[in-house]
């Protein structure tokens, strides 16, 4: 056991856009903190802080140093972010009002859910706090429903939310071959196709359906676009023409943040009246317009010569995607674990760190097979907080198929996640 | 028993928008045909039709006579039409065909699951049928989420789709709070406000909410709006103010079928580009358009002179609303005996009908306590084909409150309908 351990309080915040586990990771810091430091009585009191670092700076918390355990099994089942969430993105002189605040009300340990942003947020105070000489151990818990976090295999929140994906694709594709037409299905995923990609557990026949025969498979979606991979519009509508003539219909998934080759968004391009977030970044969810505008391209395209359109739709799944309550299981278990695990690392007498998700081969002792005969298990580990700050991780070369579907290795290393999938009847 | 039965071929049809519950209407029509006139020699074959009346007039079906019932079991919890559905809205012309059709099949008994326009179609064809001597018997089996079919207290499709309405406003205000903005979802309904209204039943503390005090309540959706309700922009822009000042949030739900007081509805208004389906309506679902639109007025309105807009986005449900796989246990159950039900009008030798639920007071012989706590049982009636066919059904008065919400008579209404929803946690 670690004798460098220091005695005060402990700070807990939730950042970012939130995800239907990230109660889950609250509740699992206050466990492995509860357990561990407050146990051995290095803790005086758990804070929540309200809305992140903002509520921080202000010293708006919620104690949680009693809550019952009743009360945090219920939240942990919660989804969204029970402490209130920030877009706040610190620059130095905010992380320097971080750190007096933590002075100010005796912050030994400063755990931060959140993505990469904030495990930028967790590597700067910490340096700070040790260039001033102040002991407080900075950790960082992983939470992304874009699962775009390097040195993770995948980041809690992500799971449930391609759950959502692909059992919205599910219905719809069954919504699509009842009423034919064209369907354009818009997914969250700013610079990471890894959610868009999880359309493809839709298909339930022929999952990793080849996109030189998208036209000729019985399943969908057909066609995926991925912010990955350049989006050219003439491409894109050769793609569905080619489908749509052949079968009558369509199913199609799109990421809210494909690009063209020179990397600019092709929703950013084309939304009036976009606002820009903290961070810069243009509004890309909370509206429907990469899809309505995607719907009039395929009209005006596909429309014959004095003939009627085709029928054509477009749904943009919005934020419910991120939180919906019906979680994936595996997403439930790790996410609080890996919020277990942070509380670990500080009793273990780490001064900083991020959690990580890993997964082992089949090789390891702790292999075990998944109800979908995919084998998974997966493992924490402490990663640097430099290793994951401000980095953003992309679909993987081998996860890519022609520039419109995802590869069987993305389909084995998604299916485990998201837990059993409905079975459905066609006749 | 009925003495005067006719034996002939059987056929079933789905028509309209699906829903998560139309296959078990399905499937409910093969159980009471099988138990009833296929058991007792009346059938020579039942068969499905492919894409309801349209497939009917090509002579398109799929033969159910001997499905097996794990077959059946299935594909009643798969949700969309499995037949395949159409839009067509038959004339007086087409109607003759279908009976050409019918004629040529030896179909004896009509079966059709769809809303109003079925019904109509149901009673075209029966009364063509009676003209020219022919004996079949025709009979219309109710489905519809928007809810508004005359006779009925409500109709299979309704409940699932309030269920993932309820559901998703929970999550989005979970996730509205946690990320403090003005959300608006846009929600499908037509003519009738049902569905939309069933987003008050996200509200977990304060269900009832008084909407002079929507800037106090904890609760939300805090605004409510209903195609019912003539829709002001101005007084909708007030309301926002209202809470927004208040709160520093607001979370809304707004019917896609909102009118003004001339009775145009404001999104048919704007969209441009906007497809009609046959039934010359124009295309409100499958758009982000009215959402988008909102949101731009509120930003427009809620700017403070030479100051940031407030945080406004909007999402539109979509197509995922009427066919989410996690149905209400109520619907599915509705949704089959319902199916059975019409079988069984046929086997008592009736000659034609409609379907209708029925909900007998709690001072019935069958009143029994729901999960809710509010009594809740159903019961099934045959009526007239033209007392439902081509009528619509509104949100009655005494389930409305003011401008923008609705009453406590309608979440009584509604609750037992939905199934348990999720119990959450807030700090």
């Amino acid at each position: 056991m670690a004798t460098n351990l220091v005695t005060g309080n402990v700070v807990i915040g939730q950042s970012g856009g939130p995800t239907a586990v990230i109660n889950q990771s609250l509740v699992g810091v206050v466990e492995g903190v509860r357990f561990g430091l407050q146990a051995a009585g290095h803790v005086k009191k758990v804070l929540g802080m309200r809305h992140g670092v903002r509520g921080l700076t202000k010293g708006e918390f919620l104690d949680l140093t009693d809550t019952h355990q009743d009360v945090l099994d219920r939240l942990a089942n919660t989804p969204s972010a029970g402490l209130g969430s920030t877009r706040d993105k610190p620059d130095k002189a905010y992380c320097e009002r971080i750190l007096d605040a933590c002075r100010k009300h005796d912050v030994r340990y400063f755990f931060y859910i959140g993505g990469n942003d904030s495990s930028d947020t967790c590597r700067i105070v910490r340096e700070m706090a040790v260039a001033s000489g102040y002991d407080m151990r900075c950790f960082h818990v992983p939470k992304t429903v874009d699962n775009d976090l390097r040195e993770n295999d995948h980041t809690p929140g992500f799971p449930s939310a391609a759950r959502f994906v692909a059992m919205a694709c599910m219905a719809d594709f069954l919504d699509n071959i009842s009423l034919p037409g064209i369907k354009i299905n818009v997914i969250m995923g700013r610079h990471a196709g890894f959610l868009t990609a999880a359309s493809a557990l839709a298909r339930r026949y022929d999952r990793n359906l080849n996109p030189n025969v998208a036209a000729e498979s019985t399943d969908g979606p057909q066609l995926i676009y991925l912010p990955e991979v350049p989006f050219d519009v003439d491409r894109f509508l050769a793609d569905v023409d080619s489908v749509y003539s052949k079968k009558g219909r369509c199913h199609i998934a799109v990421s809210e943040g494909i690009q063209d080759k020179d990397g600019v968004a092709i929703g950013a391009r084309l939304i009036k009246g976009g606002q820009t977030d903290s961070h810069g970044n243009v509004q890309l969810s909370g509206s429907g317009a990469l899809g309505d505008l995607l719907a009039d391209f395929v009209k005006e395209k596909l429309t014959p010569a004095g003939g009627k359109p085709p029928r054509v739709r477009a749904d943009t799944f919005g934020y419910i995607q991120r939180c919906w309550p019906d979680s994936s299981i595996i997403d439930r278990i790790e996410a609080r674990r890996s919020g277990r695990f942070a509380g670990t690392l500080a009793m273990q007498g780490w001064l900083d760190g991020s959690v990580a998700i890993k997964r082992p081969g089949t090789g390891s002792a702790l292999w075990m097979g998944s109800d979908n005969g995919v084998p998974y298990i997966s493992e924490y580990a402490r990663v640097e907080l430099s290793a994951v700050a401000a980095k953003t991780r992309h679909m993987p070369e081998e996860f890519m198929l022609g520039h419109n579907n995802v590869s069987k290795q993305f389909l084995e290393y998604c299916l485990p996640l998201v837990g059993d999938l409905p079975g459905f009847e066609r006749l």
